[in-house]
């Protein structure tokens, strides 16, 4: 992708060998928006990426991994006024124009001279094969056993547009709000309030559609940079018909790495869909989603391959009083599992058992209230999830 | 204790070489009081309690354990039917008078006739040792490890008065309600409308305030019921000074039995007090205090004797919106963690980290946003709660 360069070394933070600092500088302002945790205890990089985004210009991203700078006061704010002042210098921009991200453990004071002595070099040196952007989506794991990276390119006004996205996230991992770090990147000249739109939408049906432990996470972040380099218009109305292309075309990429990360959830073996329609409301169709997404019962009997559908009722039952037993139609795959309130008559539980032996399992439920649905993702929950983290920081 | 009698059977329904059924009934018609299930999908001897609470009149109670008899449909209301008609008839009271509980596996059918069948004999031939209350506690359990009783005595008016309650409930158990399966007994003479007050405040700081996986269950049901056999004066006010022993009797009884829930939770090791203090409200309070308790980030951090406080912090920023980093304190056990927004000075990793070896641990929030306060206890999370729930039909 014309117009940035990358740069990612191992800064000493916390892991060795491995590379746990990314660097991406812009040649010129990239226009930039983002979405952030909405935890009221935001990491000191998330205070300082929502005080500039409404800028709307970036020169430099840096992110960091094992150590998520949150929850440090006064040393948090001077770790970040370091790390974006030693980027600007070198760059000659404005400070405001250097976002910063870091994941990791919350509490831990983030050294700042560990990623400021690596600046100069990291500018000066860009990676220039092929490599680049593996190496950025593998420097800022964390629990993370794969790096999640998605390329798409799509046709605006006749100009080919790339679209790159890589993200990270296994736990901590919940709705209601941009989830994880996630970056993308395009070379399509678009305005920065345009773009916050796009992004919001993009992030709405995805990111904020997956949930791997209910947990949010203070660190939460999705941004998007735009270079402007494939084409001199810009554009400046994100409901643009020229602009339809790259909207279903950043859905299908937010959506892709948001499935990755659940794919990737910590100790999970299988990618869980749930669809909740007949639903009065959009919020009442992801809330009851989300619960069954969230239920330790129905993630554990999945992970089992147990059709335990028992479970899914009792998700309906506890997170939407408006759902009646007689009308609720619940279905694992094709497999319609209730009816009248009771068991489907036709209900054969070894077929449903073969079915969630699966990879990728679907459950819908039809609420028979309404018209409205929604869809959110989740990952079966198994011994592993506990093992990760009761050893996290040992 | 005067007024009841007891039986325990094996019936069939699914256990083999244990009691599954409990049959208690009362000499004369005993005061009942209740509080149940608020989902959605209440099972249907759930449906049938709440149609009769209100009566507060109760000849006999039976439970059977193996099949929960939820979402059974019109199958579900002609085995409760069935039941109470086969009681009834045996007592020559009426059907209004007798009070059922389920608990188990969902949506499979429940075979009223293995219950029906054993009812002439039980009735014939209750328990006339002291193993009375052991068995009654015993034949209720599902994958509890050990029954759960508390007996209790109390004075009113001079007039000993006897408290026994037993409960059961180890996975699906959740905030919101009754939770799980509590009975109380007591010979006290009380009016119904009094024992639903006490009850539902003994149950507001008891199984209303404790979660081991987040998931209400379908069937939770606490009931209490007094035979009315210590003495002969009818108390109807439940804010009668003559029963302030017998409240704090009840009060301390409903804690006992839902610790002993929680710390016999799914796969548990230790019991965790999560303490909220300097809320705004009591809702804020306690809402903070669940997040906190179900995060299962912080629930393995603890399986794993990791002071990983930056978990608290997470759960503090998800669910309190009003919370600042700067002013919020939290404590494990006495060790103060957090001054300013950040680790406290005098923090010291290892002493917490042999404090949380404890069997019993606390977690101390305070807002400093208010005066009220709210309480709630949990389990860890282990491997074991994956396991049992993985198999848990097979």
């Amino acid at each position: 992708m014309k117009g940035l360069k990358i740069s990612t070394v191992n800064c000493g933070i916390k892991y060795k060998n491995r590379d746990d600092l990314l660097l991406v500088t812009f040649d010129g302002a990239a226009s930039v928006a983002g979405v952030f945790t909405q935890s009221s205890m935001p990491a000191a990089p998330v205070v300082w990426c929502k005080k500039n985004i409404d800028k709307g210009s970036a020169r430099a991203l840096v992110v960091n991994a094992g150590n998520a700078n949150a929850f440090t006061g006064k040393s948090g704010e001077e770790a970040v006024a370091k790390t974006v002042e030693a980027i600007a210098k070198q760059l000659g921009c404005s400070k405001e124009e250097v976002f910063v991200s870091s994941t990791g453990v919350i509490g831990e004071t983030l050294k700042a001279e560990l990623i400021t002595a690596q600046i100069p070099q990291m500018v000066k040196n860009p990676i220039n094969d092929k490599s680049l952007w593996d190496k950025a989506s593998a420097a800022i794991m964390t629990t993370d056993t794969k790096p999640k990276l998605v390329k798409k390119t799509c046709i605006i006004n006749g100009a080919e547009v790339s679209l790159i996205g890589f993200a990270k996230g296994s736990g901590m991992i919940a709705p209601n709000m941009a989830t994880m770090l996630g970056y993308i990147f395009t070379d399509a000249n678009i305005a920065s309030d345009s773009l916050q739109i796009l992004l919001r939408d993009a992030c709405n049906q995805s990111f904020n559609s997956i949930t791997v432990d209910s947990d949010q996470s203070t660190n939460d972040t999705v941004l998007i940079f735009a270079t402007k380099s494939a084409f001199t218009h810009e554009i400046n109305n994100s409901h643009a018909e020229e602009l339809k292309d790259f909207r279903e075309k950043l859905n299908e990429l937010a959506l892709e790495l948001a499935k990755m990360i659940v794919i990737d959830g910590e100790g999970a073996k299988k990618l869980i869909e749930i669809e909740v329609e007949g639903a009065r409301t959009k919020v009442q169709a992801k809330e009851v989603a989300f619960a069954i997404a969230n239920s330790p019962l129905v993630k554990t009997a999945i992970a089992g391959c147990d059709p335990n559908w028992g479970r899914i009722i009792m998700a309906v039952g506890k997170s939407c009083n408006e759902a009646q037993p007689q009308t609720v139609i619940v279905k694992i795959g094709d497999h319609v599992l209730t009816k009248d309130g009771e068991k489907h008559p036709n209900y054969i539980e070894n077929a449903v058992h073969e079915y969630l032996k699966n990879h990728e399992v679907k459950i819908s439920v039809n609420l028979q209230l309404g018209i409205e649905r929604g869809v959110v993702w989740t990952c079966d929950l198994n011994e592993e999830y506990i093992k990760i983290n009761k050893d996290y920081r040992s």
